[in-house]
């Protein structure tokens, strides 16, 4: 079967892991064309990758370059537009979650797909190819735990990071916009239902600087779904033991718990502190797997013309929620979600 | 040091339990009297625990019973008045949680309580003596994880036991004060503040009987604290797997988690099911530890003439917080909680 | 039903916890006398546990006290001759193990019990009562696991108190009969077979003083046993992380593990160090219930009449392996064990 | 840097596995020959490998084909003269473990070995690649447990497979040959000593046919070391669970436990049964990822003209030790490992 030519967009920290898997790891992908902004990413294609069609400019990739399909791993920002003008170019496209910054430029996305029917459209919310969440999904379906009804989840950043998240807090358009698109991605997926209230709060006993600035340390929404299932969001930046992403279903008939303890690998230490598993340092470690897998399953979508579960609807709706979320937040209290 | 001689007003499940730990594994206790309006509960006191001086009539016990002290254990509406007339009597009193049912009898145990200063009065909250509960707190104490901020808790009632929840249901005053006291107890405890607002919610996916009678099998709720600390509670009555309550305490510095596996004892079994632990049945196999744990304790204060740290105040208004969470649910919406 | 009366010998730290077990925490038993050559250990008796019937002569505490039992909590080596006179003065006897320090003395307490076939003689290998140990051979016995075919044990004592062990290593038998009693007694129970082949070694590399005096801080045996099955034993007195005390049962359909992690208490902490759980820091600590649990027991088999299930020959086979492993790792090989 | 050029014999399960990982995921290496007896294998290549340069000859690709590097993944018997004959081809050379299946043909491969020290030279004891071994004895060199005295190793085979272990038991060369070469590497390389002294026992009381072909269905070893370590093996091949590898090593500060729950993934599954892990199905799942990380360092070592660490002396001696396993095992006692 032929390869399926990709170029990336964006080679930052994790486009340089989505590059390294496109060129090195996946069987059917190839990787021939970068774009980014900054010189020395495009040095790292070319010594690191050897990708030697560079461009600075999107726009000229998708006209010029030998590609099949564009991975965008760039700025959220600039995700929709960049989604439509590949799609519009007759590109298959994988887009790093989030699907935009508006719910506006979402809607111009799922347009642009809409347009484009014979083309795969794949966002990346890549914890469901984590091998974990995968698993406990085909265990739900298999009937395991009954009928999901609840989805408590925890998402904290390593206290090691938090001042990148000061510096960034100001800009990052809220905590709940920041860090919970994946925590809300998970409970849609999990509960099968769209929630239609949410109430939000949140915290700040360490870091004042997140307070000042308007936001929280700690951000905590609790959902109700359309189906009559609850969601329970807990999401922070300041894990002192290292990154914690926990998520618990809980159905009629037992629950689901993924990843309560963090751990970094099988390794128990007995030492003078206990019984000690040590804990991941973040999600390049965390998810790096899934990373991986979510590419191999969108090359595997474009070579086989089959359409990926998740949707650019995922994509508006993950992102609807967190503005909701925020907007409840800000003015304490509940608000109804509508689509 | 003489032993305090008690006598117990209440044998059922749980009244029988302290009644043989008063007999027979408290070292400075003597009960020397029991009262209850069920015969057979009189033969038991009799026969298994060597109580010849019994009673069908409470007040009757507080007039001529050889006793310092009285341990109430019968059903929660009569806890108040109990309470107010043993202190009245002179005698010290041991009363199991809830402290009443109406936040107006507990405002009158609060005055009877503060008539006799001189006498001790303890509510059993068994969870704070329960040895990792307990351990908790001290750890907490000391610093271990610097400022707790936010209480996660979790309380489910084995589905084994469901037929009896649900005949119970229409007269259970609604799963959040049938079910939520303890956890909104700890939560208080462990935060050092007390909920001024509330949210919450339920879902029902098993049993429709409890929607039927206005109530749920989940309730939900999230707290907002005075001191700007944050607690979820989350009780149930349908775990598949035995009884769980689990009790989280997220700090600045780290985070304690008491019984995220219930387990039923030490015992690892690898079999065609995996690793499994198997979980414990029910609060009575839970807590049996922590239930001999307050009532040594409570004799321990008497003799020593110390006051108990859990006070009259904290039942009431657990009480209220638990009511507030009630109206809240059943309006759907946030309610502010004064006091 | 009338209490048991019994007189306790020796109150050392052990002593002490079978006494106020005797005193407050079991219901048909009453601790009557004591008995002790330590006079601080009487004043305890007269001042924490009302016991004011006390004797320096252990015979003289046979012939006058209104005693139905005793307890022997003594030194090793004087076990046996306490056994054979209390049985010869018509007492029922619970005695510490190891049952003897030589077998010609065992062997006498056998002959002792043989003679008093109406008299309840208990051996306190209170492992068997530890909660998680009774549960495992309850699940065993019921078929969870098959054919029980290998035990895997572990007993280490923690660092923290390596000076008393270094201390009392020159006198202590090494630490096969010093420390293994309690595994090789769990390798027969689980096993149902005798070991008929040793083979041991061991190894010092933290504390020199062990290799000294002929000894090791850590001990290693295999055995064979009659039926096929197989035991590893593995001894040691350097935990740094508290006091471990692991069994491993494989059988044909599952295996068993009982405290792989020996837990302190149900918290999981989250801090800077990963999720961490702390370990119990001796015998008394993990140990305490089994105390308790097998008093208990002792006194209902005296009350009921009923044969203990571990007898007098349980004790003489344990020292005898014990003895059999020690001569293996002196002359470094194999050794075949008779009885 | 140019690409390391590989040809790879035998196209086996495992083989397959090390194809698609030099074809598809390795970033330095290119898969371009292949050979195998077997023409499904070969149709394998060319189909799924994309690899057309095939042979059935082994001699034949080293003479012909276009490659740097050989990866041997035949049969056991004929590593040694396949490792010799590529070295002397002037090819790197990677081979599956063991060494081979005499002393002899190991001693021929080390004078190969020698004879080229401008080659690379590796052989695949992939378990000390998996990330969590790897990460142990990362932090046994910092120090973490200080001086490792002990290991004791479990690698038990599910039962799942046991009909394909009895069919092969007549021809395998015994448990120890069989399945303990890996955990004898590993005891080798965590106390950085080889052992002197050999004791072997086994057991079968599941599947008679072990024993009707002189083998057992479980086998136990105890060496010590030249240093004075000690340690212990148990293999079996009849896990009701899943495929258990775990290996602890006990040091003077601290003990390393790796695997304890040989678990599947991150879920805890809480349902009937209690709090559930599943363990995972055979070493292609347990190790995928060990077998990809040490084809990369071979790839890496050979680009860098590197040394491994593992040695092909580490293949003739886990051999060797294998063999006085079995040996000691069928005498039913002692033996000294002289090298």
């Amino acid at each position: 079967m032929k390869k399926v030519k990709v170029g990336i967009a964006g080679l930052g920290r994790l486009g340089k892991e989505h590059a390294k898997n496109l060129a090195f790891k996946i069987a059917n992908a190839e990787l021939t064309a970068a774009c980014s902004i900054v010189p020395a990413e495009l040095e790292f294609a070319k010594n690191e990758l050897g990708v030697t069609d560079v461009y600075t400019d999107y726009n000229e990739m998708l006209a010029k370059a030998d590609i099949d399909a564009v991975a965008i791993v760039t700025t959220s920002s600039q995700h929709c537009w960049q989604i439509a003008a590949a799609l519009d170019a007759g590109k298959h496209v994988f887009s790093d979650k989030p699907l935009g910054v508006t719910i506006e430029e979402c809607k111009m996305a799922e347009a642009a797909v809409e347009r484009h029917p014979e083309l795969t459209f794949f966002l990346g919310f890549m914890r469901r190819f984590d091998p974990s969440y995968a698993y406990a999904m085909e265990k739900i379906k298999a009937g395991l735990i009954g009928k999901p009804y609840m989805v408590k989840a925890t998402g904290i950043d390593p206290e090691a990071l938090v001042q990148g998240a000061i510096k960034f807090a100001p800009t990052s358009g809220g905590i709940f916009i920041d860090m919970a698109i994946h925590d809300i991605d998970l409970m849609r997926w999990f509960l099968g239902s769209d929630p239609v209230e949410v109430y939000a709060t949140g915290a700040t006993f360490k870091h004042p600087e997140f307070k000042e600035c308007g936001d929280d340390e700690t951000g905590v929404a609790m959902y109700k779904c359309a189906n009559g299932s609850i969601g329970f969001v807990h999401v922070g930046r300041t894990a002192p033991y290292g990154y914690h992403v926990e998520t618990e279903v809980v159905g009629t008939e037992g629950t689901l718990r993924i990843s309560p303890v963090p751990e970094k690998n099988l390794c128990m230490i007995y030492d003078k502190n206990g019984a000690v598993k040590e804990c991941v340092s973040g999600f390049p470690e965390r998810f790096a797997d899934a990373y991986r897998l979510e590419m191999e399953y969108f090359i595997d979508c474009v070579q086989k013309g089959v359409k990926p579960e998740v949707t650019v609807y995922d994509g508006t709706k993950s992102t609807q929620i967190a503005f909701a979320t925020t907007e409840a937040y800000k003015k304490g209290g509940i608000l109804k979600i509508e689509y």
